[in-house]
């Protein structure tokens, strides 16, 4: 990696290197600091925090915007993390940002996000980190609105740095929400997909099955990231990992254990 | 589904259906009430929380063990508790299970673990969910110990239930480690994978690269669930998923979030 005095900024996505948001993202970071893509070389959408570890992973060097040096990986963006900061960069970059990404990462989403999953790694591995999303899911979705959005929350975290074990998902409302009102810091809204399952048959009359499903928020309180985006504002969640269900604990410690 | 009165419980893991570790399991759960597996047709290790959206899924009823109801699944852990519950029962089990793993589940290892992601989206979807792992990789490890654990949380649950939003990671050290102590209920102890990247080259002389790593425990205070197996208990650790870091929000909050 080349070594300046500016920051070194990881950017990766779930949509895929050649996804318009990434490009955007990269291309903003570059007034921050020296930018590395290392991203996914198809989509990797709703892949979570999935790694690669019964196959192995490849790394292309591939031509970007700007001429900001980028790799695409055949793996997921965890994987993706996880290659530069051992193979590429060899090191901790002091930057990760995730996306932009094309949908909304609301609520429990995080756990499906593979966008929020690599900068929930990014925390894992002590680097500052940052998933940003645009609720809207089309491929010529207008992202000019989001972008003071992603400078704020850079400049704020290049500042301020973030807690150890803490990274923020940024929601962005669609540009035809009309103008953003502020940014709102929040906490993950309570929600549910409603799922169904759609089952067709193939040529050869076996049955095969889609996954649909249909979101719900159950709890929209004006301090939640559902309540913000819903009314004008971009939501900053500050995430972490610890999934122990604490206040459970004394609870279920008196139950009777014996072997 | 067959209809009688007993509870009907949901079986799946991450190691496949042909498993040692799920037929162990399922054979346990039939004592408790009618049981129906749905697990990966293959490995899915380390999928996390991934879904498929991009494509479709398979099921396929398959032979089992001692004649119990079963379907293959083309697709992850996740997706089998989604086509369980929406499409083969259209509706909740009373308990879901998940394993018993063949390796550890420990520590932050819940975020990449397909065995807990699916105790976990059984959780989101208002079902019991316990996740089981047994700390030991190989396909012959003896399960015989982690017998009377899976039955005293099981029968824990099924008496006291669950929180809504909380699920259990149990983890079972191997039978080498000598008799269990007991069950330790415990929190999450932090801990990070200290990765490496092997590269190698194909025939072609072209690149590839594999993951691996060290897992190290930052912390083993006697309420972690990495101090609990390494001193001879199964370790219990209730799990929620709201990921909100709720100790940063004010101190985020007082950032200058300005457009």
């Amino acid at each position: 990696m080349k070594k300046t005095d500016r920051p070194l900024i990881l950017v990766t996505n779930d949509d895929g290197i050649f996804a318009p948001g990434i490009q955007h993202l990269a291309q903003e970071m570059a007034a921050f600091g020296d930018v590395l893509v290392v991203a996914p070389d198809k989509p990797q959408s709703a892949m979570g925090h999935a790694i690669t570890i019964h196959n192995f992973l490849r790394l292309r060097q591939v031509e970007f915007a700007d001429g900001i040096a980028a790799y695409s990986c055949s793996g997921t963006p965890v994987d993706c993390v996880k290659l530069a900061v051992y193979h590429i960069i060899k090191g901790r970059p002091s930057l990760l940002v995730s996306g932009i990404n094309h949908g909304s990462n609301l609520s429990i989403n995080v756990l499906y996000s593979g966008t929020m999953s690599a900068a929930v790694e990014g925390a894992l591995e002590g680097i500052p980190s940052i998933g940003f999303s645009l609720m809207e899911y089309g491929i010529d979705a207008s992202f000019a609105h989001t972008l003071p959005v992603v400078r704020s929350v850079t400049a704020n975290v290049l500042k301020h740095g973030l807690r150890q074990g803490c990274c923020l998902n940024v929601n962005i409302p669609p540009a035809a929400c009309g103008p953003l009102k502020g940014i709102h810091v929040c906490r993950q809204a309570p929600g549910h997909w409603a799922d169904a399952v759609e089952t067709r048959r193939d040529p050869a009359g076996h049955e095969y099955h889609w996954l649909k499903g249909e979101f719900l928020a159950k709890d929209q309180a004006e301090d939640t990231d559902v309540w913000a985006t819903g009314n004008g504002f971009a939501s900053v969640v500050p995430v972490q990992f610890d999934m122990t269900a604490h206040h459970e604990l004394q609870h279920i410690a008196t139950w009777d254990h014996a072997l």
